[in-house]
Parts: structure tokens; sequence; C-alpha cells
């Protein structure tokens, strides 16, 4: 039994005790005026992807066209035959983001885009459009290729049901080393690179490739996943010789926990999912990638194996800058056949997006990499 | 041999006659600038269909959201497994026209719309969104409907391959003749009826709303096509009885033309594919498409076959309103599977349209009945 006394004072207590357990409450959620904002808070714990305010047009609908601009390009390679799903795709791109911004675009192909494609484009965009050849030496198999041995590489692949041939290799080497360095793209600074059939699913209210430039990122994604083993058997090797070979290529900072798990010693394959890429041209332009493209590409992996630009841009910018220097955009809703990124909760409203994060949303998909490069951050 | 007369004689004759060729050329072309304004009027030929460019925004991409407005709605009826397609829609009648102009949305339903429908909804838009229910007589089969009859339709219908049974009979009718009673849509005057699941092809830089109202328009439509033969026996037949007991409701300038080959004798069975439909409210509140639908529904037609709501809209807008009260948006690219209208020329241009109008436009399909409209105005 409970006396009188014992009963007052237990009261007292647990009033106390709820006072200080809310205003505790209060201040630790400091200024947080609903609980759809704390559920984005815990979504969004990663800092470092977040896009400060000032990024931001005040109105959805009624900005103008933007008078601060990055010097940035849209990049597109693409074939005559790809033309529906490069209207697709630019069609998109358009109403998400350049229809506001009106940024230039350079669309490359192996041969002369035909009059249909030419005129097709041109009419969807009020921005500039530029068409390019390819240079012969930048697209094709080099002569000091041993044929032999990279005809029976891929050979090898179709029997181990490896998708692509040659051409394929020929457009993985040009992404690696070569596109960058073409004479439409010499005067910008940043380019997102575009391919056909995307589909992108958020208005974005902001400028990344001014928010690329202000906070001197180099290279951002959307996916990353770990690259199919039968493509890149000697490319970690490769690498490896190139970091003893270059040591002070290789920033202290680097992000080589999203590429290892050993420090190192192996590669677990995972890779930004480049058919996406918001990055600095000067990046790769610069000596540190340029020789290590080179060594890669005198190995000659991309013909005697099937390295894809993806793992070589990714080792590439993972290993020559600092982490700080990659970026997620994670409210650019994106698919690329057959994995798509719908940013969640408040990036999701933001950019009334028309994807479904609870149906299908790749980051914490079993496959995906980004709990590697979250972790770079933790 | 020439003399030196008669030589001077013709040169002055060349001269003359070379002045007076080119000065009528200059006539007859007006103020026409290039060959492709040449191609444009002889595509666009139906002057009925030209929206006055006092419609259109200055600038494509740097408009206010309009301070004139129509007092309109864009509606759609739905369930809620439809969401995914509902999603695809409403983003693009926001890309293409709703962002800048912020009409309000309703959205019908048999039953009510869950909280994931609403939430999903709500956010791709700036514009007011409502979701209501349908009254229960506004949708389910009417008690007078003898149901032996009404099953056994269902059952032939079945053994035909005509597709769909009896809720879609119940929306027929609904859209026919209840949905402009709706309490929600009590406030407006026109509607844009929308879909799941269809595609919009071209931005559309002016009002079409206000363009139906200045211009008394009480119809609209995209695309035209004849109905099955199956789903209408007893229709025609219902439509002669109704204009016998009532020609006073018939204008003499009506659209018959459309559809009917023979003034009136049998039904070509032409009829705006309603999927698409701007139209006037008031139009289908009035006295004759009222007494109209009454009529029909009597017969029992949408129960004891499968009327239609398309050749049901077609039938009253043709008939009950005078033929300049229709209009054909040729500048509005329209996609509901399997059928397409993709602008041509100057309006594709226009509306910075990412369909191929010379790979897929069903406007001069064989099956169309675009040319029979026009050949109303011609």
């Amino acid at each position: 039994m409970m006396t009188p006394v014992r009963y007052i004072v237990l009261v007292i207590g647990v009033v106390i005790s709820l006072h200080f357990i809310l205003s505790v409450s209060h201040e630790g959620y400091g200024n947080a005026t609903s609980i759809s904002h704390l559920l984005t808070q815990k979504v969004d714990v990663d800092s470092h992807r977040a896009v400060p305010d000032q990024y931001y047009w005040p109105d959805n609908s009624t900005h103008p066209v933007h008078e601060r601009r990055a010097n940035a390009t849209i990049v597109m390679l693409a074939r005559n035959s790809d033309l529906k799903g490069v209207v697709k795709s630019i069609k998109q791109l358009e109403d998400r983001f350049n229809k506001q911004f009106r940024y230039p675009y350079v669309f490359l192909n192996e041969e002369e885009f035909n009059v249909k494609f030419k005129e097709t484009i041109t009419e969807l965009t009020d921005a500039k459009v530029e068409f390019g050849v390819i240079p012969h030496d930048h697209w094709y198999q080099p002569s000091w290729i041993n044929e032999t041995r990279a005809s029976a590489s891929r050979e090898d692949m179709v029997k181990n049901n490896v998708i692509y041939g040659g051409a394929y290799r020929n457009m993985c080497r040009f992404n690696s080393g070569f596109f960058y360095r073409h004479e439409l793209l010499a005067k910008y600074k940043y380019y997102w690179r575009v391919e056909p059939d995307v589909t992108f699913f958020c208005d974005l209210h902001y400028d990344p490739f001014l928010f690329m430039q202000d906070n001197e990122k180099v290279y951002s994604f959307t996916i990353s996943l770990p690259e199919y083993t039968e493509t890149i058997p000697t490319l970690w090797d490769t690498v490896k010789d190139f970091i003893k070979e270059n040591p002070d290529l290789v920033p202290a900072d680097n992000a080589m926990g999203f590429l290892s798990d050993d420090h190192g010693e192996t590669y677990n394959r995972c890779h930004f999912w480049s058919n996406f890429e918001i990055a600095d041209l000067d990046f790769w332009r610069g000596e540190a990638y340029s020789k290590f493209f080179e060594h890669l590409d005198k190995a000659g992996g991309f013909y005697y194996e099937r390295w894809g630009d993806a793992p070589v841009h990714s080792i590439g910018a993972a290993l020559l800058a600092p982490k700080d220097k990659l970026h997620f955009f994670h409210d650019i809703g994106y698919r690329h056949e057959p994995f798509q990124h719908c940013p969640m909760s408040e990036s999701h409203r933001k950019g009334q997006c028309w994807c479904a994060p609870d149906e299908d949303n790749f980051d914490y998909h079993w496959y995906s990499c980004l709990p590697k490069f979250d972790k770079l951050f933790a």
C-alpha cells in the first residue's frame, strides 16, 4: 500500500520528469516544426549531399532564365538510329531543368549526324546545339592492339553471355579517355552526360553546374553498383601498378573506401554508373587522370577485356581526387534501364518527382554501392 | 536569221514578261518570307483550326502565371490502382501546360481515393486538387434496367471478342450523362478530360480554356475515328427518334456531315475520341443535351448494348450545337494507346513536340474521321 505522502512525492516526481523530458526533446529537435521534417532529417543524414538553399529558385514556376551561369554543356554520344530515344531524353531534360537554364548541347557521333537528326533535335530546345564527328583515332581500335588477342576476347565473352561487341569497346575507350578532348568541348569546363532513352523524374530548381563550380566538385553520380567481374579481370592490378608508379598523384583523402573493402588490396567492383555524369572536364584533362588513362590504355584492357568507362572514370575520380570533390545528386531522379534512383521525402516533394521511392529506388537495393559511398563521410 | 529590230523587240518582251511573272509571284505569295511558311500554309489550310496569335505567350520560357483565366478545371476519372498511369499523365500535363496556368484538378472515383493516391497527386502540382466520390446512382446500373437482358448482352459481346464488361458500361454512362453534374464540378464552366497513361507531346503556350471561351466553342478533340458496330446496333435509330421528336433542338448549321454520309439516314460511326476532351460543362447541362441523354438512357443501350460516351458525346455535340462551336486542337500532341495525334510543320515547331509526325500521326490514317470534319468547313 502507498501512503498519501509517497503518492504526492511520486506525482511531483512524474511532473518534474515529464517537464524535463519535454524540454530536452524540444531542444533536441531544434527548430523542427513537424514530424515530416524529422523524417527528412533522418533520411537525409548525409550532409555531404545537401544543396544549400542559395542554389534554389524562390518560386518553382515563374523564374526567368538565370543570369549567373557556369561554363557548361550537356553532352550526348548518339547515332542517327538513336533519334527516338534521344528525343525522349532531351525533352525530359528540357522539362526538368534546361528550359529555364538553356545550357548548350553537344552531340557526338562516329559518323555525320543526318539532317533529320539535326532538325529534330534543334527544334526541341531554345539552347544552342552543336553536332560533331569523333576523330577516327579517338574511336577506332588503335593499330598497336593485337587483333588476334582482341577478337579471341570478344568471342570468349559471347560464350559467357557477356553482352556488347567491338563497337561497344570503342565507345568505352572513347568515353574513358577521348570525349573531353573533342574540339566542340574544348571551350567548356563542366558537362552533363546524357544518354538516349533515359528518364528524369524530378524538376531541378537550381543549377547543378554552379553547385559543382562553387563547391569545387569534380565528379557526381546518381546510381552506383558493382561491375561484372568478367569484363575487368586485370583492371585492378593495372590500377595498382599505376598507384605504385605514381604515389604523388593519389591524394591522402581519396575515396579508396568506395572501391575497396581491404584498403586497396582487391577491387569490390563498385563504380558510379557513368551513363549519368555531371563532372569537370578539366579533371579529365589534368595531369593525373591523363597519365592514369594512358597507363590503362597501354595495358590494352579496353580491347583484350571489356573495361567500361564507368569503372575507369569511377576509379580515376575516387583515387585521383579528394573524396569531398565527389557528389551524389540525391535530388536528381533518374532511370536508365534497368535501374532508377528516386529521391525520397523532402527532395521528392521539392522536385515534384513522378517516380515512387517506396516501389523503385536503387539507393538501398542490396546491389547498390551507395552505402559504401555514404560510409566515406560517416 | 533574226534582224536587229526583231532581236531588240524580243529582249524587251522577255524583260517585260519576267517583270510581270515576278510581280505576280510576289503578290501571289503575299508576305511569305520562306518556303517553309508556304508548306505550313498548305498543311494548315483549315482556317477553323487556327488559334490567333493573341492567345500565345510572347516568350516560351519566361512567362508568369497568367492573370486572365477561364473558369475551368482538369478532370480525371480514376481508381486507386491507376495511380502510376495517373502520375504519368499529370506530370506531362503540368510540363506541357499547367505549370504555367495552375488550373485546378478534380479527381473522381466510384470509391474513396486512398491517402497514398491523394498525397502522390497533390505533390505533383502547385494547383488546387480536389478528390470526389461518385454518388451511387450516378455510377451503378439503374433498377429499371432488365438485368437478364443486360447480362445476356455482356455474354454476347464476350463471345464476339468485344472488350470490357459491366464496370465499363457504368463508366460510359457516367461519362455520358453524369460527370458534369458532380458537386465538385458545379462551380466550373470548362473542363479538360484527362485519362491515366496518356502522353502529351507539345508545349502549349496559350490557354485553351480562354480560347474556347472567347470563341464560344463547346466541344473539342484531337483524334476522331469510327466506333465498333457491335457496341451500338440501335444507337442511331434511337438518335433519329430523338431528332423527330425534338426538331427545334437541332440547329440548322449542325455537323451532321461528320456523323453521316447520307444526310442522317445511317451513322458512319465517326466520333471524337473522348478520352481527350476540352469542353463546356454548361453545354452538357443545357436543355438540349439533357433531353438527349435522358432519351438515350431510357432506351437502355448503355447496358443492353455497350454505348460509349465517345459516340454519345460526339453525336450530342455534332447535332445539338452549330458546327462552328466544335474545335480540332491540332496543336495538342496527344497519345492514348494505340493512336496518337502529332502536330505537323509550324505547330510542331512552336510546341517543341517530341513526337514524329511523319512516323506516327493518326490525322490522315485511313481509319481517321478527320477528313470528314475538315469537309464540314471546306
